[in-house]
């Protein structure tokens, strides 16, 4: 089953390939053909976008969507400036404990359609609200079943009852023995509160001699250790990057690891925005993902995380779409998806409007009108 | 034809009606009781919110949809931080005044009917890229086929070739005489670069005196008069308020002048957020719009406001929802919209979550579950 796809106002292939009066052919689940619409070879189908824009779909490479409960009043009582003692990720982990497989299923499902809706095609989750053996490997194996990506992160917090050290050890003992056959990928939360620079290189180390990729939860709240281990043991992406000292930048851009913002959760936490423009001016590889989890960031839309960085972090419309797709697949080291290629996989969003640009223009509106991912149409809820 | 709406989970009233389990019923235009489910009256039909939350639909009270022509390369360049000589308003006058009546109402209609689907059901907007006496009576006749009310702003800026002095004489006669008949407000651009005191004081009067309601452009840029001549002449709105001085909101508070903030505005120019805090602190009433162009602010989702309010301006959720429902109904003087009372417009905003704080909490997703405007069904797009 193939389908020609006319009509295209612009095309963001993120290939610098650029193409006037473009088309392309979609064949199973990946891209046959993109050039010309002069020179398109027949389809079984032909779908005319008139005028539309059409971009790779979203990269979403940062979330935490396999929870249960409900944070809603903690968000209410944070925003009239109450304070909230009942709050915090331990809640969302009792919920989580107590919750069955499928309950955690069907609300990753949930999430996961409704990002997909919103044109995101790829999208990593992360375990981190079960902290024991058992509710960390359900997790992953229920993560595993919905998301492209998943991520062991059992060190996110030290659990309720627990001594820290302690804790580290069974990460990197039981629980990475438990995980490392569901995930591709291990993530620390290295902060002032959670994890210090010497527990979370030890959990970062078990994770990479068990052949796990690394990703860091770094300098979110302050600077902070988390940057400079990230970049020292070949992470491939630090994600918050709120708070960041001069070498903090220059050793981002002088290496493999992707600093990932996460401009939704200093919105909902009320804090600075991170600096994308230093990072972008010193050669950093820059992604933007969604940080979708029901504490410090609950939303599910890119396009928000778009028009939020070129709003208020002063990046351009090129360079904040690149990086919620492109730079989305480098953080999660896939050449597969974030581009529009022969071969690559067929990850498509179109907006009901002419340019990508509106994604900035017009904050707020609803703007998609297709997706494709892995070859399938996918109609908006 | 009567609806029962049954299964609410949170109902907004604006009213100060705190309901458990409710119901409501429309019937026609209006809705016809509110009250708790098991004393709730039988009806045509019924629809059941399964747990979801019921608003007043949106009062959108400040918006520039009269207009054709494109100035999205003029945002792209800004968001670039390039200099872009040919943009402003002028380039939507000169398409504006080179459009039909046809083309304007087909704009004006798109852009209606994408802000319904989002829950605005009550829309306010304005001339002002006409600036002549045919091009503004025409364009008030498009939007008063359109809008629910529509404002005369002639004084939008100075035409280029005009003198101000003259400009100002000829918005104040002949124009105002041929646009009259056809709406309920005026209002002036007084900023520096466009309309000063005496100007903005000569419009606002003339218009009073035809007895038209009176509404203000001021204090966009930088401090300025428009909030103290808005609140001396009693004008309903005084719209932006970005910069005020302290005797500036001061008059505010003891006013019944709305101070309608417009943030969208403010992030889209890349300024500083309006001091919602210190207005809503002295007593004043506060709105948010919209303020949707395709110049300085073009989104017409009231849900990106309310968001941005909460998360950026230190209003709480419902201070946004209530600024953005109530507020703009009293920033157009009208009892009948932005609220949920017998009697009141069948003007209803569902979201597919349980309540109003999701607008906040999960800034960008698109939640707009059903909206009633008039009593009658709209279903999104
Ligand atoms: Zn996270
Ligand atoms: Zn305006």
């Amino acid at each position: 089953m193939s389908v020609l796809i006319t009509g295209i106002g612009e095309l963001t292939t993120n290939t610098g390939a650029a193409l006037t009066d473009a088309a392309l052919v979609i064949d199973g689940e990946r891209i046959a053909w993109v050039g010309s619409a002069a020179g398109a070879p027949d389809a079984d189908e032909r779908v005319d976008v008139e005028g539309r824009a059409v971009l790779p779909g979203w990269v979403d490479s940062h979330t935490h969507l396999v929870f249960a409960g409900d944070r809603t009043a903690e968000f209410t009582a944070r925003m009239a400036g109450q304070a909230y003692s009942a709050g915090g990720i331990a809640t969302t982990v009792e919920a989580t404990r107590a919750a069955s497989d499928d309950v955690l299923a069907a609300g990753l499902r949930k999430h996961v359609d409704e990002a997909v809706a919103q044109g995101t095609t790829c999208i990593e989750t992360k375990t981190g609200y079960g902290l024991t053996v058992e509710d960390e490997r359900r997790s992953a194996i229920v993560a595993a079943s919905l998301a492209d990506e998943v991520t062991f992160l059992g060190a996110h917090l030290v659990p309720p009852g627990w001594d820290a050290d302690d804790y580290v050890a069974l990460v990197c003992g039981d629980m990475l023995d438990a995980l490392a056959p569901h995930v591709r990928w291990a993530d620390v939360f290295c902060e002032t509160g959670a994890f210090d620079e010497g527990q979370s290189r030890a959990v970062l180390t078990a994770a990479a001699s068990r052949g796990l990729g690394l990703r860091v939860h770094g300098n979110q709240l302050g600077e902070g250790p988390g940057v400079r281990l990230a970049v020292e043991l070949g992470a491939a992406s630090v994600d918050h990057c709120t708070y960041l000292s001069e070498s903090d930048v220059d050793a981002l851009a002088g290496s493999g690891t992707v600093a990932t913002l996460l401009p939704a959760t200093d919105l909902s936490t009320r804090q600075a925005l991170p600096p994308a423009r230093r990072l972008l001016d010193a050669g950093a590889t820059v992604a933007l993902a969604s940080n979708c989890n029901p504490g410090s960031s609950y939303t599910s839309s890119m396009a928000f995380c778009v028009a939020t960085a070129v709003l208020q972090m002063r990046m351009s419309v090129e360079e904040a779409v690149a990086a919620a797709t492109l730079g989305g697949a480098k953080a999660l080291r896939r050449d597969d998806v974030g581009v529009v290629r022969e071969g690559a996989r067929a990850d498509l969003h179109v907006l009901d409007a002419p340019s990508a640009t509106h994604l900035a223009y017009r904050p707020g509106v609803p703007l998609t009108w297709a997706v494709w991912r892995r070859g399938t149409r996918v109609t908006r809820a």
